[in-house]
């Protein structure tokens, strides 16, 4: 399948190009294989006009739980403890395969119209997910997470979908201790080694709340980062989620092993968990991705919302308007993802990358006028105005 | 013109009714003249079938500058000086009467589109505003906003549009000297003074910036509150916009005059204001309306993202889950919006009302499943999900 895109704005998220305008892209396959000024050569099965249209990479969730669509709404505006073990722990109790399946279903309906192209998973009953992101189209890294004694369990899992998805490049994998307050030191460390000995990032909670730090300090004398750190799961690549309660030895912990943040902004307000320390870790050079959490704290997957979000709240509670500019928000969901999700030709619109990629539609009243296309996606868009989401090449959304 | 919706949910935002399930609610003229749940007898006009589908009163924005969407994205991330000086008011030096209509033209559309059915704006050419609003049915409060040393052209110009507008009704008036630190004192009380007279409500902005709040302890020995309340101001229905910077005495002066606030929480973030005290505001009873603020500093005119961004900034800084719960925030929005703009039939869904309301599509991805139509409204809703717009009886906008 060959697709050309003609006179579109390109925004490329590539640092020595960015945007591009009356730009062309085609792709060939999997693949793009040209971004330029002047028509390619060659035919195309199928060529779409770029009038009033902006064309770049597509989103990439870092960090969500997709079946939790089903809890959206279910449980609002209460108190931390009185919500999970009074809603939503009960709730999840009793899922079962059929509901994963049909949670995912409609959180990947959500993501692609709402131009979400990859997303990293972490909850149970991967393989529906998986089966799930194969049939509608969308880029998984799935992860059924091990907590309290469920390791045996969870790795026969895990080994169980490498096997199904095997030579399916829409599906890789991280393993996932679930946070320290549901792991033991010794599960962590077990966790770790198998990681390494297979060679898969790890994916967890890390410092969400003010009260997950405070009793890792009672009970161990460390803080999250540093019990995390001691137990070597540092050691393999690593999407840490949230990390709002961090000291700044803690930064530099994950500095020092390059772990990738992934800053849930919008959760992290609604659960009253407060606002992570992403200027600082961005000042640092840490790769800080976005992720939307799962839809019962947020409530929604809708990434156009996460990334402003994230350029605002930073902004105004250091008091500084220049934090968290919009072309920093937007490779933290373009670039910075792609990088925590370990790929190297993704998030950018570059001929040898992989054709995930999104064309917005600006002929909106709320998209009037266009001074600045990246301060238009940023601030101004809305996730449906997506018009096409492609995904490995295939548009797999038309609005 | 008699309008029925049938078997649709309904928020009226009515205390003492809530939520109706497979609801009726019709339109007689201007006029909500039924709501319930069987169906009212009599011919209609129209009939909407409500299947999946929720009702609700139109939106209030109770503080922007319409015209200000030709900026939207001109000027983004700089420090507030820079960008006010360097960037918005030589801009705005050379907007002419057309420009007003067109920037106010596209924030129309984008409003009645995002399911707001009436403003109260604030800026200049508002007779080219009001002109705009009447064309396009969208209710309308407006003020030529005074400042320096423009107070009897704006007097004028307030008297030719109120000779203009006489008995249209939607379109009524303030009267707004625009800040402490754009007006002297004699200004103040000369708006006040006027106000007073011709029985109008005062629309300004208060204690945005924590700057705005030191210049004025310093140079007046005063907080900006109580500098507003020494000038007589608030001896009239006023609408303050933004209150960010405030002391508890501040909020009791507040209290003492009913003066309603005008919340708006992105463009604190986006220009680095800070987090107006909003809780404590509503515990003490004060009325607290949204506004979305001008589309350079937010940059939208969405109503749905402003009352989102409310419910959620509180409980993230406050680190209280249960601040500002769904249903308070999208009575900021409505009742409060109303009751803040001096209307005393508008923002509920109830016979003998204004009949402005929208209509929710829910059959999208990012609404489903619907657990409790508040939270999914204030939560997970798009702008773009409206589906209908109602003002005055007049469907005004169709998806």
């Amino acid at each position: 399948m060959k697709t050309l895109f003609e006179n579109i704005t390109v925004i490329t998220m590539d640092d020595n190009i960015g945007v591009v305008n009356n730009g062309f892209v085609s792709t060939d396959g999997k693949l793009i294989n040209y971004v330029g000024t002047s028509r390619p050569s060659g035919n195309f099965d199928r060529v779409i006009d770029g009038e009033n249209k902006v064309l770049m990479p597509g989103l990439i969730n870092a960090h969500t739980h997709t079946a939790m669509t089903l809890l959206r709404g279910y449980a609002d505006d209460m108190n931390l403890q009185d919500w999970l073990y009074n809603k939503i722990f009960p709730f999840e109790d009793k899922m079962t395969p059929e509901d994963v399946r049909r949670g995912s279903g409609i959180a990947i309906d959500e993501m692609l119209s709402g131009g979400t192209t990859c997303f990293s998973d972490m909850y149970f009953f991967q393989a529906e997910t998986g089966r799930a992101a194969v049939k509608k189209g969308i880029r998984a890294v799935l992860s059924d997470c091990v907590n309290f004694d469920g390791y045996d369990r969870k790795v026969k899992l895990m080994e169980e979908m490498a096997e199904e998805f095997k030579g399916c490049d829409l599906i890789s994998f991280t393993f996932s201790p679930h946070a320290i307050y549901t792991c033991s030191f010794e599960l962590l460390e077990k966790c770790a080694e198998y990681a390494k000995r297979h060679n898969m990032p790890i994916h967890t909670h890390l410092a969400e709340t003010r009260t997950e730090f405070s009793d890792c300090e009672i009970e161990h004398n460390m803080t999250p980062t540093e019990y995390m750190e001691s137990a070597g799961l540092f050691e393999n690549p690593t999407i840490a989620a949230h990390c709002v309660a961090m000291t700044d030895n803690d930064l530099e912990i994950l500095k020092k092993y390059n772990v990738s943040v992934a800053h849930n902004p919008i959760s992290n307000l609604k659960l009253a968990s407060g606002v992570a320390p992403v200027p600082k870790m961005l000042d640092m050079g840490i790769n800080v991705a976005i992720g939307t959490d799962g839809a019962s704290s947020n409530n929604s997957l809708d990434m156009f919302e996460e990334i402003k979000a994230a350029a605002l709240i930073h902004k105004g509670t250091s008091l500084d308007p220049t934090a968290v500019p919009a072309e920093t928000a937007l490779k933290m969901a373009t670039v910075n993802g792609a990088k925590a999700l370990g790929f190297d030709n993704l998030g950018i619109i570059k001929s040898g990358y992989l054709a995930d990629l999104i064309v917005v539609d600006f002929d909106v009243p709320h998209l009037k006028p266009m001074h600045n296309p990246v301060s238009s996606i940023v601030y101004s868009a809305k996730c449906t105005d997506v018009e096409y989401t492609m995904v490995n090449g295939k548009i797999v959304y038309e609005r």
